[in-house]
């Protein structure tokens, strides 16, 4: 038997974090805890507001949940199956259960979730830092706060990019990824960005148009002089398929996947279509973190930063130390005591 | 009936070419053409002697191949294992041979060499600019004449690698790779220097230490806070089963592999063991350089600039544009009218 517990949580940001769409500090999460006989396995939705989830839709999901016709704890993706099937979206919610029922099967087994799909393990992986868009005083001690990173990733696509790229070049000489959340909505000035952005080190950029713009994009994507990775359209394994229409890499976000399960089989068939991956996050705890580490063998570039910069990260697992992302080869996602961290959230 | 030809050539380079180890301002190649009925197939062996091929090696070691026994243009598999066996070592000529034959089964089947090998395909690849070992103002020379280029290659190793990068930060933001060439032979001093370059905006760094210091390159894996990438020890298939002992990614060459047959077997076990894949070259003609593009799909970093800075390279293949290798999907390893090149090489 299967038994579903969920705590709501806000997880607060050290600075506000602002992108080319908007500003927030907070982020509203579900956390989930999933019982099968004496093991508990823990997930977490995280649920920044503009993608449509929130407290009130994640609980009224998962009071329609039930689990009692399944018996198997590897039958994760009959389960999810069944998951995915109660009704369409919600993918966070989706993925706090896909990722807690993950780290049950890892815990049974007495493996860390990787060996689950038969990847190779990863030591550690470099992942960006982000900086978001700010004055560029800000942004200056921002990046000089960031130093330990191999990598950083800068917010563009609002109205000061060349001020932004300025301030950062002015203290740093790390490579960078380019965000710009699709602010870019004319194909001959985004194109004339990223030939000006190779010149500044710029390993990719990453959602540069919006994603409506399908037409103005593939043009984009056959001249652009660096790689273009589609985020904001990219969520589950049948956007995978059209992809490279697009983009040469995507992202790949549990919160968006419905978790591991679905994650695994996008990666897999991106590689195969020969796109580059992307490891993406939310502003999350370390449960997410650490699941999403389990990704790490198909990753081009990570930015798995969302733990960072936050103040009230309740779990401790997969740790980011001098900028690297350290495999713990715990079974299961990589929490260590997340029982001690759930009871206190209990109060 | 196979047939095979070949010629000796040279190929001389624009510039001396100074890594840790040596100079040079020419390459001795031989350079193959295999005829199957009506079709011919091109090869090619690049011999830098410090590896120990020569024109006279190469020649010796063609005497002795005949594939009377063979009749299938598909079964490179088993001619290949015939050849390899033939001697030891010998690994430029017997790629000769190997990318002949797999331009001969692309032409027949009417396949880009990649999808001979089932393998996605890859429509650009942007590749390092490789920066040899110079004075400050050669370097900045050099550097600003490379500004097409997403990375550069810088070589480092010697005496003054400090003001060699000081000398390319001086006039670039491009992100760097560094090949140092063995150079360092304390394992601190070697960390130390990772350190400085991760600052410095490094992607990775290649052959950090000597090949027989195996314990310390294990140790300096261990602690390294960018990714550390075997090139010298790494020839053959049965180096990437010890690859990740001492390295976090390991360099596919063709001339050491002994071509594409065995080079896609070393690709597919280093993704296998969770290592990164860099694709380098060695000073050559567009017929290596095409032949090496086949395997795009395996590379997380490109360092195929061999062909570049050359004065007499008689062929046309798969072209850099812009820093980027553009797939030309012609059958074969992608080699433009090779046959007029071929009869105005023997004059």
């Amino acid at each position: 038997m299967f038994k579903i517990s969920y705590q709501t949580y806000t997880l607060n940001m050290e600075h506000v974090f602002r992108i080319a769409r908007g500003a927030r500090s907070s982020t509203p999460l579900l956390l989930t805890a999933i019982q099968f006989e004496d093991v508990i396995g823990y997930g977490e939705a995280s649920m920044p507001p503009l993608y449509g989830e929130s407290h009130k839709s994640a609980i009224r999901f998962l009071s329609k949940v039930d689990l009692s016709g399944f018996n198997d704890p590897f039958d994760i993706e009959g389960m999810m199956n069944y998951v995915d099937n109660i009704e369409k979206g919600n993918t966070a919610v989706k993925a706090s259960i896909d990722i807690a029922l993950h780290d049950i099967a890892g815990k049974i087994a007495g493996k860390p979730c990787y060996q689950l799909f038969d990847l190779p393990g990863v030591n550690s992986i470099s992942t960006s830092k982000t900086i978001s868009i700010d004055t560029p005083d800000i942004i200056k001690e921002r990046t000089l706060e960031a130093k330990e990173f191999q990598f950083l990733k800068i917010k563009l696509g609002g109205d000061n990019d060349r001020e932004i790229m300025e301030a950062v070049r002015s203290v740093s000489n790390q490579p960078l990824y380019i965000d710009a959340n699709q602010g870019w909505k004319d194909k001959s000035q985004a194109l004339e960005n990223i030939h000006w952005l190779k010149e500044q080190g710029v390993i990719f950029v990453e959602q540069p148009m919006p994603v409506a713009m399908e037409d103005e994009m593939a043009w984009l994507k056959s001249k652009s002089p660096l790689p273009v990775v589609g985020e904001e359209g990219m969520q589950r394994l049948k956007d995978v398929e059209r992809a490279d229409n697009f983009y040469h890499g995507m992202s790949v976000k549990l919160v968006k996947s419905t978790g591991l399960n679905e994650g695994v089989k996008m990666a897999k068939l991106a590689k195969k279509k020969g796109l580059k991956v992307m490891l993406g996050c939310m502003s999350e705890t370390s449960c997410l973190i650490s699941a999403a580490f389990h990704l790490a063998s198909f990753a081009d570039w990570v930015d798995l930063d969302g733990n960072l910069g936050v103040t009230n990260n309740p779990y401790k697992g997969i740790e980011t130390i001098n900028g690297k992302l350290i495999n713990n080869d715990i079974p299961g996602i990589g929490l260590i005591n997340p029982e001690i961290a759930w009871e206190k959230l209990k109060g």
